[in-house]
């Protein structure tokens, strides 16, 4: 019998995904919806009010003690709001407000994708055991999230680790957040794809130009297509290399659709490290892939529920202590 | 009568600075040795060994409970060791317990340099009563320390906030670290002054080539100088906004050397800023001067001795809590 409930919200610009999640991570009950993302922001609220009376409804509801949420960014934690690039009608949006009143009036913790993520992969997943850890997603965006001195650190306002928009180019190319060079211009799907189809890639005949089709030819060994994926392990190794000299992190764990190119990024990633990674103290730093897939923003969410509203009986499960 | 004594000890490649520090961060005692660098490794620790005896020779010293040391990099905090880039007979030297024995075995922490000067602007300085914050020293080097939800954050070696080896251009020029771009490449004293000089800057009669002539050159309006003195603000921002991006910090303190060019600095810098911090988080950084001096260093490894040794019946004097 679970002792330790909490709710789950992971919201994303294409689906709102809710969950009853214990104490040791298992997801009991697991709820899904299409965001409507061209509506109107009442019109979103009302999906994520959907999910939350199907989570409402049944009887273990009553032992929920909090809700987490884990939503694409930019978060703002401590005003409560929201202003997700991919949902246009949320701008500055009261979600903590909402969801606690459609929760019954639960404490609500809120933060950003990147942070949930990496609270999933330091309880359940391939952070698990390490005090000092980047935990990053490689997909259409690049965000991230850290764990230090053995906790999650979400920053004032639930941003922290925001990775993709650092900048290791500062000359680089205009990044649509305004600055040059980001991470995320240079690593993200998207550009390992554009930077292929400029420098001559030519897709097969299905005419897949994603990322993941470059990762194909890559490993069939298209010069073009292992350059582009060799250039966006330079800039993730830049990166990583940054922030571990800035943070003292010992080891970075990699998810999302690009990480999935396996060998064909993390192989020139290891090297570019070695190449950016030189003090004595982030010369141990070590890349691994993530472990917890695509449940990592539900149980991340449902960590940094547990995190925030530790139970003073039950307080041992805590995701931060619990290693 | 102070109830919170503890030793520091500022140890660089010029001066072995030692101290007796109150609980609010007075110096009631100083002391100072040329550092005999050239030397080999146990003449260098007699110099310091020497301070430490000046020290122990009052009578306070009974008082004392800890003792701080900030040392020049890199450190190595978990190990008790130092490797002083400018000073090559210390590589992996033992100092902690060196230390620990010419104190009379009283507790020794150990921290790198940029780490003591943030714990002092922290403490008494222009970072106080901030919970996330940067702080730098801009000079013959570029360090740093992070000040992270209230509290020093030294990272488990004693490094981290060292960001002056953080690539900000990954295609850039060649560091004597080994990777490629990094800030103190591009915005250290004498890479400002090697900049200007290549671009057909010429020294007054005096024939200062120092970074305090290019910034008097610049202050005159020469146009070289001032090109190249932005060219330092770029990367001391990318850093920054870097920095802001990946942990929320609110502020960044900037001393050394370099710092005392004043707006030659710190107007292009905080033009700059706003084009590498551009996520709603990270909109509402500023940037400001170091107020500690040459006491930061001393007042600084103080304060990582109060904040690692806490008394418990003068506790409430800790440098973390006491804001």
């Amino acid at each position: 019998m679970p002792t330790d409930l909490v709710a789950a919200l992971d919201i994303g610009g294409t689906k709102i995904a809710g969950a009853l999640v214990d104490g040791q991570g298992r997801i009991l009950l697991r709820v899904q919806r299409p965001t409507p993302a061209r509506e109107d922001g009442d019109t979103v609220m009302r999906a994520v009010e959907e999910v939350i009376g199907e989570l409402t409804a049944g009887e273990p509801w009553g032992e929920v003690r909090a809700v987490g949420i884990g939503s694409a960014g930019p978060v703002d934690a401590s005003a409560g709001t929201v202003s997700p690039v991919n949902v246009p009608g949320w701008r500055g949006y009261p979600l903590v407000e909402r969801v606690r009143a459609a929760a019954g009036g639960r404490p609500v913790e809120l933060v950003g994708d990147g942070v949930a993520m990496t609270a999933a992969e330091h309880w359940q997943g391939a952070a698990r055991g390490h005090d000092n850890a980047l935990c990053m997603v490689v997909s259409t965006g690049v965000g991230g999230g850290l764990i230090l001195n053995g906790a999650l650190h979400p920053g004032p306002t639930g941003n922290a680790g925001h990775i993709g928009h650092i900048s290791v180019d500062l000359d680089g190319d205009p990044c649509p957040c305004g600055a040059r060079g980001c991470v995320e211009r240079i690593a993200s799907g998207p550009n390992i794809a554009r930077r292929a189809l400029e420098a001559g890639w030519l897709p097969g005949p299905d005419g897949d130009t994603s990322a993941a089709a470059v990762a194909l030819a890559a490993r069939a060994g298209d010069p073009v297509a292992i350059a582009s994926f060799e250039r966006a392990a330079q800039a993730l190794a830049a990166g990583i290399a940054a922030t571990a000299t800035l943070v003292e992190i010992d080891i970075a764990v990699i998810g999302g659709g690009v990480a999935m190119a396996g060998d064909v990024l993390f192989a020139p990633l290891r090297r570019a490290l070695r190449d950016y990674a030189t003090l004595s103290f982030v010369s141990r730093l070590t890349v691994t892939p993530a472990l917890m897939g695509t449940d990592a923003g539900l149980v991340g969410a449902a960590a940094a529920a547990l995190r925030a509203y530790p139970d003073a009986t039950v307080g041992r499960l805590r995701p931060a202590v619990n290693r």
